[in-house]
């Protein structure tokens, strides 16, 4: 599947389309019209339509999408109609929440594997906070632990100056897909992909509204 | 100060900027070009200069910016030069993750108040985790609280259906700006600003562009 040039913008707003999508089929809701879905998106009906239409003609003139259909087929586009295999490395506070964030197993993101080299967090020390006994392996053995355990995805949340040598550890094992909330700029070769969350950037462009 | 029609992707790539500039500021550079600065923020030179043009003009031509002069205007643009006193509400894993989280401070962003609603949380057991007492108080004392320490932007850590309830208390006790990593959109009034962290959205992003 290969659509070319359409905009990040476009992508995460299918995404939230997505999630609106699922809140509708949970309530019994059948069709949607564009109008509709933007009103329960905040967008507008035309930017529905516009994005969309990079990928085709979705729904029926004069009724309107059917949600089951269209939320199918969005899955498909972004990819996460499939179940992505992740490994979180770094189990410090952030890790630990994000191990334990319900949101991403109902998305089909899976975490397979945490890591970290503290050894006093591999010994057990943060079970406690996860409420529940997890292994927690040393970055030593992720190469090996990536590929016994068909990981593609890498979630980066150690010091901002591990990043870099974590990046370089998960390029290495053939990691492809790296989300990377250390505040730092990491770079990986040709054909592997990073994102990042930076807390600090929304905030920036939170504090820029709240001065203008 | 109140510039029109600035796009959102402009004031992340100035954050981004400031982030770059306060690097090479450590390192002791006085003067960067604008190539120079582009390829250490990852965009391209003229995008940097077309950012920047939005707000004046910038650095001097053929030489390039003083990198502590356009760090002070970048910050007094993005009005991260003064000091945000914000309030984390929901003190489970992430709550706990972002109340540590070290780079908020050296940004200017102070976290001055967390709340709860479990009592568990509320006697200490957050602290543990924490690796340092801290006083987490009841959202019932939230408006209060908020008014006694100058509060201005709430940050929403809560399970997805608490999340308007906290919104409307943040919204009651005249906190502008809201931070929001609850998986479920929020509704708040005109003159209040939400920004969202969804984390399943960056991955869905993600996901997309490995499919492709």
């Amino acid at each position: 599947m290969k659509f070319s040039k359409v905009p990040e913008a476009t992508i995460r707003r299918l995404s939230r389309y997505s999630r609106c999508l699922e809140q509708l089929q949970a309530k019994g809701e059948k069709v949607v019209s564009s109008a509709q879905l933007a009103t329960k998106c905040a967008v507008n009906a035309a930017q529905v339509r516009k994005d969309l239409a990079y990928f085709g003609e979705f729904g029926i003139r004069g009724v309107g999408y059917y949600v089951s259909e269209l939320l199918f087929d969005i899955k498909r586009i972004l990819g996460s109609d499939k179940e992505w295999r992740m490994a979180i490395v770094g189990m410090g506070n952030l890790g630990s929440a994000l191990f334990s964030y319900k949101d991403f197993l109902k998305q089909n993101y899976k975490i397979v594997a945490a890591f970290d080299i503290d050894p006093h967090r591999i010994i057990g020390r943060v079970s406690e906070k996860l409420g529940k006994p997890v292994e927690i392996l040393h970055s030593d053995t992720l190469r090996e632990v990536v590929r016994e355990r068909n990981i593609e995805i890498g979630i980066i949340t150690t010091p901002a100056n591990q990043a870099q040598k974590v990046a370089d550890q998960l390029v290495e094992a053939d990691v492809r897909g790296i989300l990377n909330f250390a505040p730092a700029q990491i770079e990986v070769p040709e054909g592997y992909i990073v994102k990042n969350v930076f807390f600090t950037t929304v905030l920036d462009n939170l504090a820029y509204l709240l001065s203008v």
